[in-house]
């Protein structure tokens, strides 16, 4: 698998072909051609093949990609034939949501724990797993092999939590905070940003108006 | 404004200039060097200058940029200065999450209503505001000038929603479903796959794994 020559710019779309080769899995289609995966992604099939064609080997001339193959293939340069385990940082709604993501234990994100420092909240269990105090993230990223914490915590908390979490060695921190986090480097970090999300619709909204006038 | 000229690249940072931008106005500066800038976002000098250049005459040489002036101009091209009323649709966890977001509000993003099939939470005041049977939201659409619905459903009901919501003239949907939605010309669709974010994390985290071996 030649994985250093593929580019951000590919990687950053196979989360998306692995989603649309999981249901034709799941409808247990057994082989695409790179044109009817164009219909359904609406891209175009030169690049999706031009994609594809990085793992090589994959796509037969006439005869198409094996969906079975395919998908497992991009699931291993993802990651996904790996387990990680996963904390939560922050039991409100938004931490609640992800921890009841069935999807993300199918991918191999095992959901390990899940803390908060709102008294109200830990003894509370979110799908068989109980909130713990704050207290006692670190002593619990040591004993299980945490990978990733999941922040859902106000922004003003962020910073700080995120540099006792890579001290004792978190690999990954998925930030729904509303800031940039800096970690040591090693660390990664995938931010989702809501409010910016929010921003680039209101942008495409109004463009849209303006050109209507 | 030369709204027009602006790339999309340059749009899509546009958010995290008005976070930091916002910030800085919170805590009342009211000049800001690019090269300040340039420390705060760890993006180089010049690329802040280039970005902000594109709205002509916000920046003067040795002054720096007027924060207040910059914040607003920026808000107004990401169509900020304007309301935009907000439907939830989908009452669980992450749309109780997302209605409590208070900073859309303070964007300009009026949460006016919030959706359920779910008999449990119909009625269920979320700020203040009662989840609603679904039965009633295309009337509520019509009646309340509502620009925005946020998909927080499942994938299995999302494509049959969004059609419903764009035959009764919704301008855009923020969508957290799992599935690309097909909509008619002129709607605006902003996805959030969260998966897909993850898988990104996982694939960092892997990448990283591989190259210290």
């Amino acid at each position: 698998m030649a994985e250093r020559e593929i580019s951000q710019a590919v990687i950053g779309r196979l989360p998306r072909y692995f989603r649309y080769l999981g249901e034709l899995k799941d409808r247990e289609v057994e082989r695409i051609s790179s044109r009817e995966l164009s219909d359904m992604m609406h891209v175009t099939a030169s690049q999706i093949r031009q994609d594809l064609n990085h793992f090589g080997g994959f796509g037969q001339q006439g005869y198409g990609y094996n969906v079975e193959y395919l998908y497992r293939e991009i699931g291993k340069i993802l990651g996904l034939d790996k387990t990680h385990h996963l904390i939560i940082i922050g039991a409100g709604n938004l931490g609640q949501a992800l921890a009841n993501y069935m999807n993300f234990q199918r991918q191999g994100f095992i959901f390990t724990g899940i803390f908060d420092v709102n008294p109200a909240l830990i003894g509370k269990k979110i799908r068989g797993i109980e909130v713990r105090p704050m207290e006692e993230v670190t002593g619990f990223i040591r004993q299980n092999n945490v990978d990733i914490a999941v922040l859902t915590i106000p922004k003003s908390e962020a910073v700080a939590v995120a540099e006792r979490l890579t001290a004792v060695g978190i690999k990954a921190i998925w930030n729904f905070a509303h800031v940039d986090l800096d970690v040591p480097e090693g660390v990664q970090v995938e931010n989702v940003h809501l409010s910016d999300s929010l921003m680039r619709l209101s942008y495409m909204i109004d463009r849209y108006e303006s050109q209507k006038k």
